[in-house]
């Protein structure tokens, strides 16, 4: 799984098109004996005649029994396994608040916390600050240079912000400034790595800065900083799989961690609907070798543990499907990136339905709707989640034999 | 998978007797929605009451979405992990024209080409000349010498040949002499390590007389060599798996795989018909604890496009088993290599149906016949091609059980 070295032995440069759709949290749970899944209860018949005609199976995010994160369960749909790959907290919390990530960069998780007259951390979390008043104190380090080094700072939610370092020879093996407790100061940044020394320095110069401007904005007098992560340096899509490819999601991690395998990011708004998502496919379908496209709500109403709320959601992907089956893709992959039953009300670690239709090419089997029942007796079978892209590019005629 | 390890350590020097019967390219696809695939389109009662009697599942034969040549299919067959163990191009060409290869040969394959007075390639495959044209050069180049080292040339398809060196201190780790391109002059061979200088050089020295020779025998007055390979000296059957083992095949790059391994090969005829072979087997049952049976045509019929055809070989195939049956073998396993679908005319990367029959020890399952969707839903599920030598010797009870 997720062997690079033979894919990119392996690939052609062209083929045919390969669209991929995520509903964020797809699988889930019945809510009562012998009662249907989210998926099950949804009304789908698009989805179900792309069962009926293709193949299913159920994907393995990670490994049995493992719940994944957004970022390792994206980065398995990519193909990558990701336990092999990794994308640092910094990295995924700042392209999570929309900040970009280059190669080189360093990436960092901040809290603002409260400091006493000693610089004695009093409350690590200064209060649990609104957004609002985080984003007053982030205009204040903002004003903060460093020699050498672009800074980009951006408010998260509440009291964390995330901040981007760019320049020449920056490396992000350094350790945590939080020390997890409190009556005690924040400790300096320390590099973990001969290579860090000169970061970690420059991070110390500038939370020397931060201390001195943001004394008097009490609560929020003072920050720690975390998850010091690189970019972590993915192999690219265009490289191990030679598609030039692309991504539509509305929200800014899924856009961070689909640039950081190499996809060209489509402009969406915040607003945007399931369909105005699949109208976006459709307007730049013509330039692209694969799309991956990423609804977020599935996940949201099952971590509110709202069953009826999942099953509207994924209905109304299928009612907008019509506009993503009207442009013929040559694959068509409709899975999600772990499972959020609404029972459960977080990310599991049950094997989502997964549906791959290619009227080319695909085998048929026996399942004649899409849901996990059906998933489980599927062509597919139970496989790991970082082999449906090698299966996408076979389905699409884009690798070679190996061997002879 | 493939854990040699492991097998050399539990397995028993006794046990019962395997039978190992596979269809090339067996697996295929649907004609038509919600058709049966060619397996299911046959009439089938033998290995229908097998598949309901003992269990069936689907083999990768070596990852999702991988086409493999057939070099690595049947390695995985006789349980090689074919992403570590790789026959080079030489080998399975000279093997596969019926050249013996054996540790420390290099083999190589050659092919015709026309160059012109100032010795640049004019045409790379000497304007395709038929094998019986290839074959009156090829006597030439059986008139080369080279000190120490013994050499077999024999001719291909058209303009192909392929050469096996036999000597002392051998090695193939040498680069193409085929430029790829026409108007510049052959390479010279190129050792790509130190030890394969000295092959490097008696390479040249036979590449000089081979010039000389082939001079006025246009349109191929020269030729190139390609695909070096050394004996990939790959472990063997009675080392790993304590098997004395047979090959019966009509082609020879089968019998030159089987060989690789260490399975005796069993003389055949190349009009040989499947039950000519299974009569082969019969013949031969009582002196060899498993046995490799190899049916082409199945594959054949795939890559013509032609269904029904494939449909007849898997038919033909079922009216002969009764020979097989009557031998009583105590495991028999009837798979593919890989598929290659009449409706996609080459080897494909889809799983491949597969039945495992031993009455003492087998599971079963709710498979009712020998088709792709009953083996979907089969008690081996879906797994390695290169699991199943572990489960045939398990079946054979030939694997002591692993700790205590």
């Amino acid at each position: 799984m997720a062997n690079f070295d033979l894919t990119r032995r392996l690939t052609l440069d062209k083929g045919g098109k390969i669209l991929l759709l995520v509903m964020d949290g797809l699988g889930g749970l019945p809510r009562e004996q012998d009662g249907p899944t989210e998926l099950e209860a949804a009304h789908t018949p698009n989805m179900d005649r792309l069962a009926h005609e293709g193949c299913v199976g159920m994907t393995i995010p990670v490994a049995r029994g493992i719940a994944p994160g957004s970022g390792p369960a994206h980065l398995a749909l990519f193909g990558y396994d990701p336990l092999v790959y990794e994308i640092g907290r910094g990295v995924l919390e700042a392209t999570g608040i929309g900040l970009e990530v280059k190669p080189g960069d360093v990436a960092i998780r901040g809290n603002f916390c409260t400091v006493d007259e000693n610089g004695l951390i009093t409350d690590r979390r200064a209060g649990r600050i609104p957004t609002e008043e985080g984003a007053k104190r982030v205009e204040v380090l903002r004003e903060i240079a460093l020699p050498g080094v672009e800074i980009a700072v951006r408010v998260g939610q509440d009291y964390r912000f995330a901040m981007v370092l760019r320049g020449e020879g920056l490396n992000g093996t350094i350790a945590d400034t939080d020390p997890q407790q409190t009556g005690v100061a924040p400790l300096p940044a320390r590099a973990l790595a001969p290579e860090a020394e000169k970061t970690a320095a420059l991070v110390n110069q500038w939370l020397a800065e931060a201390a001195k401007r943001l004394k008097g904005h009490e609560p929020a007098n003072m920050c720690t900083l975390r998850g010091f992560a690189s970019e972590p340096g993915l192999p690219k899509y265009h490289d191990v799989y030679k598609l030039k490819a692309a991504c539509v999601a509305v929200y800014p991690m899924y856009k961070g961690v689909a640039s950081l395998v190499g996809m060209d990011v489509i402009q969406t708004s915040s607003h945007d609907s399931t369909q105005d998502e699949f109208d976006h496919v459709a307007r730049v379908w013509d330039q692209y070798d694969f799309i991956f496209c990423h609804v977020k709500y599935t996940d949201s109403r099952g971590e509110d543990g709202d069953f009826d709320g999942k099953v509207k959601v994924i209905e109304g992907v299928d009612a907008a499907l019509p506009t993503l089956l009207n442009l013929n893709p040559d694959v068509l992959i409709i899975t999600g990136d772990h499972s959020t039953p609404a029972t459960y009300r977080a990310h599991s670690w049950h094997p989502v339905p997964t549906l791959l239709w290619a009227p080319a090419t695909h085998m048929t089997d026996r399942a004649q709707a899409f849901g996990e029942r059906e998933c489980m007796i599927g062509a597919l079978g139970q496989f790991p989640a970082a082999d449906l892209m090698p299966l996408a590019l076979a389905h699409a005629k884009r690798l070679q034999k190996y061997g002879a």
